[in-house]
């Protein structure tokens, strides 16, 4: 039995369900909503509306935008012989935030993962292809996640586009910057010790 | 710079601004909004809405409703002789919770706060001295938060309304039930010294 009336009880539902969010948390998260000056509340319910409606996917990388193509397809500064293949959108956000790579992404939008049931024919794979097999594109750098699936993923991706002559690389592997190798796991001080350089 | 489309980046900055969510977490949310299946999210939208348009204070006991008074000052098998007062509406919840109190209850939406400039005017005092001098209550039953401005105003109040004839009564202190004496603060070990019954 709740003594919330069934508004304030659905807007806590609609919160709760939000992934990371408990009841504690989503009854907290409504009652800030109801106590938004004039306006605001609103602005949120209209943001809501509009991220939904006006984004979707670049028709060239997969990448989240709500133009045609996104701003770093767009980007006629960006080098358009690399191709950054990422699983997710926000690891787009994570790599532009280094400020350091000046190609261009592709997202996949998962990966390859058996147990969860994503084939090859689920993420955007053939998208890829296709980018690989039109234009002149030397180098794809894989970038999906350092586990098993990332890992799969970046493999069958490899086989698939090696034929059209371009060279494959993968994210090197190592400790941290800033980490403590007292912290470091087994599997990553092996790759740290294998990928060493000389100085 | 970031590389979202400017609605993404704006409904991740709608819920960076909620309390207790980053700017990691807001993106998670975001994008689950996003990848929520049609409908979910305009419900979503909806929602904010509706609990802002409908929800407003319980004009007797200032409670949180979608009605003219609230459920529980509308319903006759309650207790119309005591009056729980607490300053905020999840209060009311947690004590409902406990389905032993049947009584009403009094919201203050608010505690005196010399620190944060809250008055006795900034909240809902005069409602309830006017609820005391008006109806046939016999107890009121203080049960603001066990801090130096839930005590504060507590007796700012019971002074208030002593003069009417009620009783007035503060919740319990004690040690917590299923808690461990050993964790239990000394100011909390004293008040559960203090307030011993014979078993």
């Amino acid at each position: 039995m709740s003594s919330f009336p069934p508004s304030l009880e659905n807007l806590i539902d609609r919160f709760a369900s939000l992934p990371g969010i408990g009841r504690k948390s989503a009854q907290r998260l409504a009652f800030h909503v109801l106590s938004l000056p004039e306006g605001e509340a609103e602005a949120f319910s209209q943001a809501i509306l509009e991220a939904r409606e006006s984004v979707h996917t670049c028709s060239v990388c997969q990448n989240l935008t709500d133009g045609e193509t996104c701003r770093i397809c767009a980007d006629k500064n960006r080098d358009e012989k690399v191709i950054c293949v990422v699983s997710d959108p926000r690891d787009v956000f994570a790599i532009e935030r280094s400020r350091e790579y000046k190609g261009l992404y592709h997202v996949l939008h998962g990966v390859i993962s058996p147990i969860s049931h994503v084939g090859p024919d689920d993420i955007k794979i053939k998208e890829l292809v296709a980018r690989v097999a039109d234009g002149d594109v030397s180098e794809v750098i894989m970038a999906t996640n350092p586990d098993t699936e990332g890992e799969t993923t970046a493999k069958y991706i490899s086989r698939l586009i090696k034929p059209f002559g371009v060279t494959v690389t993968r994210l090197a592997y190592g400790v941290p910057v800033g980490a403590s190798l007292e912290f470091a796991d087994d599997a990553t001080l092996m790759r740290a010790l294998e990928g060493r350089r000389e100085i």
